[in-house]
């Protein structure tokens, strides 16, 4: 669990995308985000207050988190004299970059040395057991993809907004590195060991009130041959009530595969469906979650409605329309 | 790749079950097991002729292999003595216990002044890729099981042994401990961290004679909710040809999961093609494969003549029958 609020590290930045994850957490979680460091030459702008460590930790900031890619994948002296001043000002720091912050003698002896700790989501902190498959209390949603990247974690957190702004109970569990930076939680599931991944996903979605839903962030597709076990697992370890089907539809093939192109929704429907209850028999299939960003707003709608009458199921790009017939649909369940 | 062949260590094993693994590699691959070694109090015996150090070491016995069972989780300062001695006579160590051979300090430490190799074949050796999807040449063959433990690993040894002696080009690619230490390659999929999983797979069944078989151990089952992730990954690391459908019926739950019971043989032929012609357009199921133990004879072949007139596939128990029927419905792919 790392500890929040966040100052969001941009470092030198050299471009606004480069700071996805931080953008990622003002937008998410705004009450993470006490402000921003930025170093000189950064080219990314949150548009949070710029603060210096004092200034941050006068404002209640607990965590430094890295919320940019790095150049090189090295941890260049520049960055290091920032990070090593922040343990010594008391923050500790959580990283989701590829090298680990771990691997860093320097890093690791200061924070030692202060009693700070070093979050490196991309590893797993927790020994998880071997799912059982024992059904929880509590109902449980699970975005599943006819690709990776199509906007599962987005349609996540959108619905959990929108539950919250109605006053549902309702919690996000973070399968993935941004995830786990946005909430301070979660497992980073395309890192557990193969035996461990659907018991990972039972571990971070407890039992909990018969009200409550958890909106636990897909990974991958079953479709997507690189990680499609990643995806079976979080079916099979989240025992989802409710699927959602995810979406993209200008794209020739798989992220990543030239060779394959994505499923229908229909296709994808009755697999996860099939699949899902073997956890759950009562799981559904309650909307479509479509990302439309590369089409215009009238291709858009007309790819709605097409979709909404061939399923019969809401469908909607949460981003353009927000989330609340997806949260209608669940409310429904 | 551990060094064959073996001399197979039974150590004080309280009963003959303590060393399955080692009867394993015995049945399977009777030209790896060069002898056996039994230390005081040993109750299971191979049927092997017990050889010192030397005398296997004379044979030419290049591997020690810890086929055994140990008891507690601990490895014993009766057994230390005998591992010490082989890696001072020059024989390297293989081990599937729990406890890791590379976790005992003093077999590290003697191995490296012997120059010897310590293979704990619970750990990956290899970093292994992300899975690529591409289409490899030659064949490929995997048991997808109802459930856990049914006979999977057992059949594609059967099917491979009947296929070695018609002279076809055949191989088995194991994926679990004991078929590594059967053969002396393979992946330990379970181990595997779950974005590399359908890479490990792809990387153990690379391209072969386009007449060539590879017999991947299958794992787990898409409908155990423990551990269908792996499964999945080898549905789509595999992209396998051919599919075998695998089952026990005789259980009234599925192994570990007292709330679940297994899937018909129809249910799982429908989902594990869906998933198997995404990598492997042509993927079909040749036949079934069911584990009749805890059946009388008369039972078994009843049972099996029904299977086949219900699913139109040859349906036998390779224990009872060979695997020749399955090999016939292989070769004719």
């Amino acid at each position: 669990m790392i500890k929040t609020p966040y100052l969001l590290f941009l470092g030198d930045a050299p471009d606004q995308l480069a700071a996805k994850v931080a953008q990622g957490i003002k937008d998410w979680r705004p009450e993470n985000a006490v402000g921003q460091f930025r170093m000189e030459g950064c080219k990314a702008d949150l548009g949070l207050t710029d603060m210096s460590l004092e200034e941050a930790k006068a404002a209640g900031a607990k965590t430094l988190v890295i919320g940019v890619a790095n150049r090189g994948g090295v941890i260049s002296q520049a960055w290091k004299k920032v990070l090593v001043m922040a343990l010594e000002e008391g923050f500790d720091l959580a990283s989701g970059l590829h090298n680990l912050l771990s691997d860093e003698a320097d890093l690791v002896a200061v924070a030692a040395a202060c009693g700070r700790e070093l979050h490196d989501v991309r590893v797993p902190e927790v020994d998880y057991p071997i799912a059982n498959g024992k059904k929880r209390s509590g109902k449980r949603c699970l975005a599943v993809g006819t690709d990776c990247s199509v906007g599962k974690m987005y349609t996540a957190l959108a619905m959990h907004r929108e539950m919250e702004a109605r006053g549902m109970k309702a919690t996000f569990r973070a399968t993935g590195q941004t995830g786990i930076l946005i909430t301070g939680d979660g497992v980073p599931l395309d890192a557990v060991v193969a035996d461990f991944m659907a018991g990972s996903v039972e571990y971070i979605s407890p039992d909990n009130d018969p009200d409550h839903w958890d909106l636990i962030e897909g990974q991958g597709s079953l479709f997507h041959v690189s990680y499609s076990g990643v995806t079976m697992a979080l079916i099979h370890g989240g025992q989802p009530d409710a699927l959602i089907l995810s979406h993209e539809p200008t794209r020739d093939h798989m992220r990543g595969l030239p060779d394959y192109t994505a499923p229908s929704l229909e296709e994808l429907r009755d697999v996860a469906l099939t699949l899902a209850r073997v956890a759950n028999p009562a799981c559904q299939v309650v909307g479509v979650s479509v990302n439309t960003q590369h089409m215009s707003e009238d291709e858009a709608v007309a790819y709605l409605a097409g979709v909404e009458e061939r399923m019969g199921l809401p469908a909607v790009d949460p981003f353009r329309q927000g989330a609340a017939r997806l949260v209608d649909a669940l409310a429904a369940v």
